[in-house]
């Protein structure tokens, strides 16, 4: 089947899914989450593209990455390590980063995220990817001095504007083997495949459903590659994935 | 003002909060998480009662109690240590807390929670309170083995199963003085009063809020008092809370 990508957008005052082909955007009857096939109606030009989903939940996995292990000097791990961050925490394409006053180091991580598109509990990694509505990109946005100091990720990972994600669900993308980078402005600082991934998507569903049943909409971000870096005020920071596009924010005081 | 005690029950097939008066249950018209007055209809005689409330987010505090601290041997943390557990863990008074298989430990944690009622961002120790709708009981049950393997306590705190909330918001109820406990079956294992937090409800609601925006129906768990211990397949917990009730929930395999 073909990757279709549905984009979450503002009309006439309210949140739609709609579907776009070739730069035109038709709005989606019924629920996008349950996947295709859509059934389209009246073409719209947005007003503004909104963070490609609004999940329950955000799982997030760390050191998922060999080289990012590697940069930060911790052993690999032995299974899957999973955190969370808020819901509060995310915020569409072209939304601006917030840094918050005090807290040092500010680093962007340009990771995949999956998008879940049917409840999932107990999935078995061979059957995970029914499950799976599509891939956007997220900016796991983190104060890295306070995730060393506070040993739990939860404030680090978890103040508002800290979980950029869009710009679309690319539904129906392969998500074994796509090229992902991070820039900063005009700088690309972070450049792998997620062929590198340490747990496969298929491993990370099946673990994480094990503990806690993921729902629609639910985001699991994938862990960001090598190249990590902080973030000023007067940057953009810009994920890019294959096959979904670039999601791009400004960065703030 | 008087505290009232409102309960989300399971009504003609639909969730509702009831304000409970002298054992009946009046069912309220209109938003019950903005708070009082309520406006009451019709006397229900519920099918059952459902967790107090189904938040957007539990945000938990670790190490809040100095003799639980001790107990853990754990140095008293210098700010409110948070982190958060998935609202696809809570589940209502009765509902059977299921162990999940090959984890080892698992430990009863009794709670007072806080039910946030209006939307706070930034929110001042000073003013907090106005922030809150209510008090109710929460079990943080915890995978004591998982947490100390794992370091982040996602995994540990997170699965299905692992929130029981309530039995119902008493609201207007001030948290700063009540009488705690958590019973195995007939056996108190802790037992303490919401004076001893290290850390007091304002303080804590300033801290989460300087990091993340809370919702209206957001619960806060403060922290438990010394005395945790395990759980095994057949046992019952129970939380008690001076104002609010009893949290009652067996525990199954």
């Amino acid at each position: 089947m073909s990757v279709q990508k549905i984009y979450r957008v503002e009309h006439e005052g309210a949140a739609r899914y709609a579907l776009e082909y070739e730069g035109s955007y038709r709005l989606i009857d019924g629920d996008a989450l349950s996947g295709p096939p859509y059934k389209t109606a009246a073409v719209v030009v947005p007003n503004r593209i909104l963070s490609a989903v609004t999940p329950s939940k955000v799982v997030a996995i760390g050191l998922n990455y060999k080289d990012h292990a590697a940069e930060r000097n911790k052993p690999l791990p032995p299974e899957p390590l999973m955190f969370m961050k808020p819901s509060t925490a995310v915020i569409g394409p072209g939304d601006a980063i917030r840094l918050p006053r005090g807290v040092g180091r500010v680093d962007y991580e340009a990771e995949m995220a999956i998008v879940i598109g049917k409840r999932a509990h107990r999935v078995p990694a061979a059957s995970a990817m029914d499950y799976v509505l599509g891939v956007t990109c997220i900016n796991d946005v983190t104060a890295r001095d306070l995730q060393t100091r506070d040993v739990q990720y939860t404030r680090a990972k978890g103040f508002d504007t800290f979980a950029p994600i869009g710009p679309c669900i690319a539904v129906g993308l392969d998500p074994s083997a796509l090229d992902i980078e991070g820039w900063v402005n005009d700088e690309r600082r972070q450049s792998s495949n997620t062929r590198q991934l340490i747990f496969s998507v298929p491993e990370i569903i099946a673990h994480i459903s094990a503990v806690m049943t993921l729902l629609p909409g639910d985001v699991i971000a994938t862990g960001t590659p090598a190249g990590i870096g902080s973030l000023t005020p007067g940057d953009r920071f810009t994920v890019k994935i294959e096959g979904v596009g670039e999601l791009s924010n400004p960065v703030v005081e």
